[in-house]
């Protein structure tokens, strides 16, 4: 059971395209330009000398790796030889500059090299992860491998440093990215040394010798006993990922165990209605259950991409809708709202609600605007590539059983019984549910995810996707309700208590002040009032107009009840959408009557 | 038209003779013995040396002042040698070591001699504001003059320092208390240079010459522009009573006004139900219009205090009941919250809303348990030295008309056209609203406040009083209905929209965690549901049982709306007694349905 690899699926038109080409037209190049601008790019010249600015980053690399691969990514479908240009040059850099014993980050040969591998918490692994990930990806574009053979001198490098001579002053690294690096490694080119590396670093974790804060790192247990998600979100995110691709791997079934547990403990007690995880500001962490704010959180652009990354990979392991509908969450609410609509703005922080005044007066509230650039600059380029891969779990091919995860307008071109087959498919989702399947290829079984929010679908599921036998030119109608939902949080979900959630098919809706006016919280939407769906420019989902109701405004600060209330037309738009204007309140929770 | 003094009035029974007696019988002692194991009164001595324990704090002279000053209250009303024996060891200590310029801090003469009188914010001019108050109240109580003494020396060398030889590095003080001190000072001596001290550091404000952040030190404007409550809370309150008693000596229009002004923003815009104020947490301060959060708000129980004091004094400028209202909003509320019902231990910060998992989770979040000590303790002797003068604003008199503001049961003398006279009132309240007045003395006007909470109150009122002539002999009985109110806050109070707070009479209920669960927040009192109000032991005014529902528990994070609920009986308990069992979940806003 596998995913079709990402480039098999030609995206026609509809919502994804709009981003496939904000992508490939803007992201790219905003998060280049920032780039370059902060020195991100020249510190792999390894030239910096004290008293010059820019001074490198311990984790500098990693970004400008999760921007090679993004690139990688966009070369495998449109070449362009000015993004080619520009990586060869950085490739060059960084093979001019790798120390003889393939040691490599620009940040500690300029700037620190006393302190390589030294401390866990100096990210150089996590550099060298996101390296490989690069390395592979501009290989299978370009057919290049002179980052790829950098790199397999640097896994050495590492490999001995930690496994061979044990020169480390440490066992794991503190920021998990390399178990999962050298798993796809291994994955790309079958050598068993990056095999057992990873599953080096994956064992060797839980023994609590690291140091103090050991479940931030996820070192408070070994892996194969995790049953709750803790500590620093992305990292876990990375983690769980290398967990459950060794698991597939080794056939390891306490491994993928403590994935499942991991993965419900996650999706039933620690993930806001958007797919955002690690609520906890203080130190980006995953708090304790149920305590999910929504002002007050952090959920991390890079902690819901990790959850996705996680929820693929499981998706390869059983025929369950639950990944399906998991990785659909996150795309379309926490993944979209770390990027602006302009493709050149970002947050880095996703939370669900937000005061101007608060934020005006205080340094501790969530940003209410999009930033160009981020000190800390790990959501841009992981958004690059995860955008130039839109439709990366949007098949599952077991045999003859094709699986439709997410529903990609466009052709997807497969094998089954050895023979190339096609699927076509036409759908305007989201704005409708309206899907049409065309196959063309030897008889094969079709399963189609319906959306766990689908409640009103009418047909027979199994393991919750709908089944048809298909036959060379057969054509598949599915129609999903799109109806609209008021959702409830858990009762212990302090923060939502009395408030609802809007939600139409996979998109969490939301109120800005720029609509609505200051008092957002106040404003209860009328449940038996009249709801306009309606598309307009701009925002690539539809918007909601509904009736609703607010309190008039009075010269009291403190009265007797008083039912009285004024009528007006609220407007909502999609969660993914906010910020986009300029600072306003924002709000998802919001009363209903 | 000026407020009786609070030793006329003997409180015979009721909730008010539980405090008073809690005041006398523990709360002087408590503070006492944690002031004694914490150096406080020993670093009156001045022998604190580098390497000694205990190090002298800048403001514990005013910790100790306000023992003092509490202590001597206590005495007017029961002698005690054991007390008095304290106090004089401690005014031989400060007549000991008092400077010969008339200098005293005990700080600044045992640890940093060369900063006296250098930095605004080193609180010398506050802690001989405390002094000053104390030396007056061991006067009236004692006789005895020898800390008078030394505090007129001390004033002298102020006058010196400030006024005539400028040598101080700063003009106003950035912790405000020496103002409303000299004032008071004046009234009761009637020496004109502490009018005129008083005066001058009143005027000197505004001039912004002083540091960087004016308005958290009330340097933002001169007092007379005055339109808003900014800045750190309890010095604003402390200025305002000062600014509040030198308008009415001076019939300064134009400071009363500012006055005027202030009550009005303070009260229709920055202050919790419960009568806090200072909702921000960051600096203690005053946070923007109708920015008042419940858990994350600091409202110290000093700065509650404070606010009476201001109203307090407000109270003699005009016959309006809205400052006896916001007079016994604090005392039910805010100020009683900020003492344990064992009266050992404090609350600085009182919260509206704690849970008990954010807590324990993060330092952020307020106290869940009071503490015997506080390294910041203002809050305790304020306390004490409030508790000792309850009936302080229950009795206005302007000629033969006398205002009843407060409803404390026992015998109140006061004269009338030159004659004694006597109140004697007999009254459950809280408990219920019955109060019956017999008056015995000259013919006179009883003005009895009908409370703003009390809209069911059928007669007539000016300015807030229902009017009585009263003759010799006459009984007076008002009867004020004590329903159960459901309030609702500003809509622009964002923390409040869609809850509600639960009060009866004047005092402000409260849910604990140990008595309904812990998620609060889900529970929805039912409106038309039954609601008794129950006697029992351990707090002196009723707690409510009221019929409510709450969600179900369900396995999963997010569903459709779901009307299931399940029904229950809630306890609500006075939000001034709130945190006397163990730490536990505390909601005052909650759903009404």
């Amino acid at each position: 059971m596998k995913n079709l690899s990402f480039e098999k699926t030609a995206i026609k038109d509809g919502f994804w395209k709009f981003y496939e080409d904000l992508n490939r037209n803007q992201v790219v190049k905003s998060v280049y330009d920032r780039f370059k601008e902060t020195g991100r790019f020249d510190a792999l010249k390894c030239l910096w000398k004290e008293g010059d600015e820019n001074k490198p980053h311990i984790f500098w690399d990693s970004d400008v790796a999760k921007w090679i691969e993004g690139v990688g990514y966009l070369l495998m479908k449109n070449p362009s030889a000015k993004l080619e240009s520009l990586v060869d040059e950085m490739v060059d850099d960084i093979a001019k500059n790798q120390r003889e014993d393939g040691y490599f980050n620009s940040y500690f040969l300029t700037v620190n090299p006393d302190g390589i591998y030294q401390n866990r918490g100096d990210h150089e692994l996590y550099c060298s992860g996101h390296l490989i990930e690069a390395a592979i990806s501009y290989h299978q574009a370009t057919g290049k491998d002179k980052l790829l053979q950098c790199m397999l001198k640097n896994v050495d490098c590492i490999y001995r440093a930690f496994v061979e001579e044990k020169t480390a002053k440490f066992q794991t690294p503190g920021h998990e990215e390399i178990e999962l690096a050298l798993l796809k490694l291994y994955g790309y080119l079958g050598n068993e040394k990056h095999l057992e590396l990873a599953r080096f670093f994956l064992n060797q974790r839980g023994e609590q010798r690291e140091d103090s804060n050991t479940q931030y790192g996820q070192d408070n247990l070994p892996v194969r006993e995790l049953k709750e998600a803790v500590g620093h979100s992305v990292r876990a995110g990375y983690l769980y990922t290398a967990m459950a691709i060794l698991a597939k791997i080794d056939e390891d079934k306490e491994l993928k165990a403590a994935c499942d547990r991991l993965f419900e403990n996650i999706t039933t007690k620690k993930m806001s209605i958007t797919g955002g995880v690690g609520a906890e500001r203080v130190d980006e962490q995953f708090s304790y259950a149920y305590d999910l704010p929504n002002g007050d959180t952090y959920n991390e652009t890079c902690a819901a991409i990790a959850l996705a990354l996680f929820a693929g990979e499981l998706q390869e392991t059983q025929a369950d809708s639950k990944y399906g509908d998991l990785i659909e969450r996150i795309y379309f609410n926490n993944l979209l709202s770390g990027v602006s609509l302009s493709g050149d703005r970002f947050f880095y922080m996703n939370p669900l609600e937000l005061d101007l005044k608060k934020y005006q007066r205080s340094t501790f509230q969530a940003a209410c605007e999009r930033a160009k650039v981020f000190e800390c600059s790990c959501c841009p380029p992981n958004i690059l590539r995860m955008l130039a891969t839109i439709p990366r779990y949007a098949y599952t091919v077991d045999g003859a059983n094709i699986y439709c995860n997410q529903f990609i307008p466009g052709e997807t071109n497969l094998t089954i019984n050895g023979k190339d087959a096609k699927i076509l498919l036409k759908t305007n989702y989201p704005a409708d549910g309206e899907l049409e399947f065309t196959y063309h290829g030897e008889p094969a079984a079709l399963y189609i995810r319906i959306p766990s929010w689908c409640v009103e679908y009418p047909g027979e599921t199994e393991n919750g996707f709908a089944v048809y036998s298909v036959k060379d030119g057969d054509v598949v109608r599915v129609s999903l309700p799109m109806q609209i939902h008021f959702m409830e949080a858990h009762p212990n979900v302090q923060d939502n208590a009395g408030r609802y959630a809007v939600m139409r098919g996979p998109i969490v809706y939301c109120m800005e002040g720029l609509d609505n006016g200051e008092n957002l919280r106040d404003i209860t939407i009328l449940e038996q009032g009249t709801h306009r769906v309606v598309t307009e420019d701009m925002i690539p989902a539809p918007i909601l107009y509904m009736d609703a109701k607010r309190r008039k405004m009075t010269d009291e600060l403190y009265r007797i009840k008083n039912a009285e209330r004024e009528f007006f037309t609220a407007r909502l738009i999609p969660y993914f959408s906010f910020a986009n204007r300029k600072a306003t309140d924002l709000l998802v929770w919001c009363m209903v009557d």
